[in-house]
């Protein structure tokens, strides 16, 4: 079992190091995970990487070696501690797969100050990279209206990220991933086409040769493979790809050009040539708007890479995790420009009887059975699901395949301007209900 | 040993299969990784990641677990000549600290087409990755000017990105990182402060009690410590921080807010206050812009978060991996918009005996001996040094602390507005010779 211990910033240990010696260390406290704003003009956020935050928490021991190597950063009682811990407490959570909005409490952790304050950075980590990949997703997904995605993006991140960006996307509707670990390690749908080196590798001192290239995929992999028709010359490529495998051909690939123009084209040309079947897959740093802008256009496929891996200008969620009650009393930063409302909140989302939802409302959690006030006529759905119990994970969350069926329906119940790719206002308000002063 | 094999797009493999079918898997190719422009009106790119690229290379291969999981992707013959996978062929490159531009073979790759095709993506992701992070990190050391910089971003970024991204910075110039796993790693040096939960931690039901929060941390990690002033009123923050630590406190640390006039105001004070030598940190969404506001402040440390490990703005540095030549004959891609250059490349910089660069100078590698014509006067210097030989990484290669060196120096190259903020030109220009027409 690989540790994520160490995947921590070195001030929580010291923090521990200073509750512990002062008996501060097990006050029992709420933390919550929120983003306080949505990036960029973002109507929505889409929740992504709860799944891997609980693996997280399972893993975070610390072993000789790591204890080894906080030697001089805390001092000894704080090494004894971190060798006896593990995370004890309790963990509530927003979905997978669940829409976010400003002040949203994706995630709340409850326990002693010290075991739950040492989770922080892992926590926001996965929940700030993941959130921002599915985020950026959907809105592809939507701008592509029902025509599939592959993610291709693994070579525009840190590679291991990739293997997370890949499941993030697929949660988010993205079809497939062109990342093997992805697909060993999630089960994501993995595919592939092939790159302009292969129809070079074919080339001879006397002039380039396509039609071998084409032909060695086409033997290798079958008529129903995708060709890269670009290399050279489109005209001759898609010429080319139809002579040698024929009019059965799976599609074509166009990764350069002026796509909407290119895409056009090339139907008209399959199409005479008889090969109706062979779809158009379009790659070529496409992002959000430039899928919307060829939603017109004969495109049967989408291969999309840095936008999606880099949250397409959006890198981060920019969550942030906050103490937000100690022993029941709550608590809030009080300086300036980054007010936090104190105590532990209960969420629940507005919806009228069609199914689009009008607010959020995060309510004070000691009101945890009671109406929600202002509601009335509305159905009223509570966002937090149990996820950790006397730290261990409660059986039966959702898998992959369910939280990415979650937010496809989520989706559907956004108020209609709330899906478009234009910047503005989240698309639902939130209200703090029975907010208590803070210290 | 970890295995990197499946870090790797599905292409890669399925083009192996293809081309081992085809007979054409053991031709001698070349392939160059480089960046066609620099991101975002970038004057220079930094190169960083090599040595990881190293550690990823030796690290890829094909175990058990892992041709399972291929089953179905490719052939037996594929899968068998997978199992034997390990790199065998040359890589030269940029040493890592190298400045970049447009063009430069940050990276070639030297093999036969299988063994050297499946490196792509991993040596992509890396470098993409590595060298956004190194890019605009010493962007922000320079507009630091010689003040020290903590990277503490770990928490807005993928869990194993930080770790890397800790890495790059440092690389860069910044001076510690808060990410412990790094400094474990790597040797980068672990720096911290503390929360804003630590002070609200010894809130009580009558209210906060900031004087307990700093005595505790005080008591634990020394009079040395740097306090954060910015929960509740900073004036009273400061004020509480060296009546409780004294006017040998380190520092304290500011968090919001125009960080200039508070830098000012608390300045102030703790000169009033005697707190002469007690230094003053701020932090909170600084990039290179803000950085260089503060240049005239009373600032003695800038934490950095969000915007190095995101690379500021441009979170992947959009390197790409070309095959340029097969059994000698130059290669490339002829479509419209992405040219490339055939032709393995032999990369020089001129210099004037001041030791200001001039100019960047690609000449086809086969004369690789050759006095480089138009650099009469000028200093020349070979760009790439030998990385790998026979599969084996060459011994004596620089280490981060090396490499660090090294860029600090390749810094004071740069003509004078290359070190500017504003958006414009590569600070030199690239020039290709003796170019060979490509098949």
């Amino acid at each position: 079992m690989t540790t994520t211990a160490l995947l921590t910033d070195q001030y929580e240990l010291t923090m521990v190091s200073a509750a512990l010696r002062a008996g501060t260390a097990n006050r029992s406290c709420v933390f919550e995970a929120f983003a306080r704003r949505l990036p960029d003009g973002r109507r929505y956020g889409v929740v992504a990487g709860t799944g891997r935050v609980l693996d997280a928490v399972e893993k975070f021991r610390f072993g000789d070696a790591e204890l080894a190597a906080l030697d001089g950063i805390v001092d000894s009682d704080t090494i004894g501690w971190l060798a006896d811990y593990r995370f004890r407490g309790e963990i509530d959570g927003y979905r997978e797969g669940e829409l976010y909005f400003p002040g949203s409490p994706i995630l709340t952790v409850r326990g002693g100050f010290a075991e739950a304050v040492i989770l922080e950075t892992v926590v926001l980590s996965i929940l700030n990279h993941d959130s921002a990949i599915a985020s950026a997703a959907a809105r592809m997904v939507n701008a592509a209206a029902g025509r599939p995605i592959i993610e291709m993006g693994s070579r525009r991140t840190h590679e291991q990220a990739a293997v997370a960006a890949s499941r993030a996307a697929y949660l988010a509707g993205v079809n497939a991933t062109s990342n093997l670990e992805a697909a060993r390690t999630y089960g994501v749908p993995s595919a592939g086409t092939a790159a302009h080196s292969f129809t070079l590798l074919f080339a001879q001192p006397d002039g380039s040769d396509e039609r071998a290239a084409f032909a060695a995929q086409v033997e290798a992999l079958g008529t129903e493979t995708t060709l890269l028709v670009d290399t050279y010359d489109i005209t001759t490529g898609v010429k080319n790809a139809i002579e040698v495998a024929g009019t059965e051909l799976g599609a074509v690939r166009i990764d350069s050009g002026d796509l909407g123009v290119l895409a056009r084209q090339v139907r008209q040309q399959l199409d005479d040539l008889g090969a109706h079947k062979t779809q158009i897959v379009v790659s070529g740093d496409l992002d959000e708007y430039a899928i919307a802008s060829l939603r017109a256009e004969p495109v049967d496929l989408y291969g999309v890479g840095t936008s999606v891996v880099t949250g397409s200008g959006s890198p981060t969620a920019g969550m942030v995790y906050k103490l937000v009650e100690v022993d029941g009393v709550p608590v809030a930063k009080r300086s300036s420009r980054k007010e936090s409302h104190g105590g532990e909140k209960r969420a629940v989302r507005a919806a009228r009887s069609t199914g689009t939802i009008v607010e959020e409302i995060l309510v004070r959690a000691s009101n945890s059975q009671a109406p929600v006030s202002g509601t009335a006529g509305l159905d009223v759905t509570e966002m937090q699901i149990p996820l950790v119990r006397d730290g261990e994970r409660v059986p039966g969350l959702p898998t992959l395949e369910e939280s990415r069926r979650y937010l496809a329906r989520g989706l559907v119940t956004l108020p209609w301007e709330g899906l478009g790719l234009s910047h503005g206002d989240p698309a639902i308000p939130t209200r703090y209900l029975n907010e208590p002063e803070s210290r």
